[in-house]
């Protein structure tokens, strides 16, 4: 599994202190943690912008490229936002993302065919809805990816991201666990390869208990693993989590095993 | 995943210190804390026996079932400890196991026939071997499942041990890569539910680092849920282990998630 960073999220609070005091260091510091992790690309929320939302996003992107020397995932509903971090992008940007809304459709969409570039698909229907079955979701993959290739965007732009949800909710579980069937069947839709992500931050939403996270995170980063998931969106602060990952890579690496590489966490 | 414990094995200084001084209370030790682990089967592996191999396997039986109260695991290449045992089981036994060498397919197999029990078909060759590719294991498997349908034992009673092995092998990251793909890919070999077991011990033999070992383990147990293996055959005393399973357990078992219940480890 490729290594995405979610770090750099309106949430984090240094992430918010940098945009309004326009300091690039803090995103910098940011950057580099994520770099010193191995992330493949680095994610870009900055919330809805509402003044100046092409600066800020060009502002950011440029604070943060250099020192990070990966890819960038620019996650916002706002085209004008994700115009202005495309001009931006040094190296082929990711959007993410879009899903059957008709705003994401008619505005986002479009945006992929037009420069070019890879697009992350939720699997989300018209009415903004994940469905809970694992049948509903790859019913809703088939349409997604009917809609890219009408509008020109090849299934090789198109990176599935099934949702992963809080735990927390009351159908947490199995809407979780119905995610894991929607990565086994994914490709009996199509003959080619069709990557996917998962955003693993959400199924801790709302938990105040830090380590319980990071255990859940890391035993989802093993399920998703072995279903060979493409990518993952993580907090790469989360040292067991991080771990997790590393431990999967060298059982599943196809290397040479060496005890001494297993840290316990 | 259903847990099935290997703790009553003849490698556990217990166990031959108890069959030496015909002593069953630490055999009822290692039965009770099986039970407190909520293992649905106990394997019971006494290695070759040379003297009264009848008399000592029907001495261990008595001494476990009434204490553990579930299922056995007859684990002997000895057809007469098969017999002797299927004999002394309470419960019905399930033999483990066989595989398309000679001797267990002439010797083993008819017993399972002749006394209606299940069986595990470990997915190993004529020659003794397991084959490296996922592609080579469902072929072993295929004639597996057809020798013991032309003995009278119908899918239904075969669980699939496609055998994990050594990481410390020289290719053992990808013997058992490919054995995620063999549970992968098993379904596709009738359009009855194939059920399937895994042995976690082998990973680890011969590592000195306890920690370690728990630590892989664990991962693997991740792993094997997500591709939804039925049995899980480990030893109980490896805490980390087993609290995965029941992490694994909690986040796949569709009901409703509590965040206390997630311990960390």
């Amino acid at each position: 599994m490729i290594l995405v960073a979610d770090n750099l999220h309106i949430m984090n609070p240094n992430v918010a202190k940098a945009l309004k005091e326009k300091d690039p260091l803090p995103l910098q510091k940011i950057a580099e943690r994520c770099k010193e992790a191995n992330a493949y690309a680095m994610d870009i929320n900055l919330g809805p912008l509402k003044r100046n939302p092409e600066g800020v996003i060009r502002f950011v992107i440029e604070a943060v490229q250099d020192t990070f020397g990966g890819r960038l995932l620019l996650d916002s509903v706002q085209p004008e936002v994700l115009k202005a971090g495309i001009a931006a992008c040094k190296r082929p940007p990711i959007i993410n993302g879009f899903s059957l809304e008709e705003a994401k459709v008619s505005f986002i969409l479009p945006l992929a065919a037009e420069y070019q570039t890879e697009i992350i698909g939720f699997l989300i229907n018209e009415k903004g809805q994940v469905p809970i079955t694992a049948e509903g979701r790859l019913e809703v993959a088939s349409r997604l990816l009917a809609k890219a290739e009408e509008c020109g965007i090849p299934l090789e732009r198109v990176i599935i991201d099934p949702v992963l949800v809080p735990l927390a909710w009351q159908d947490g579980t199995r809407y979780n666990h119905e995610f894991l069937e929607v990565i086994h069947l994914l490709p009996q839709l199509s003959e080619k390869p069709i990557r996917t992500i998962a955003g693993l931050s959400n199924l801790g939403a709302s938990s105040p208990d830090r380590a319980a996270r990071a255990t859940v995170e890391a035993t989802f980063i093993h399920m998703l693993a072995a279903l060979k998931l493409d990518y993952i969106l993580m907090d790469i602060t989360h040292k067991k989590a991080l771990n997790a990952l590393n431990l999967s890579q060298l059982l599943l690496g196809n290397k040479v095993f060496a005890w001494e590489e297993v840290k316990s966490s």
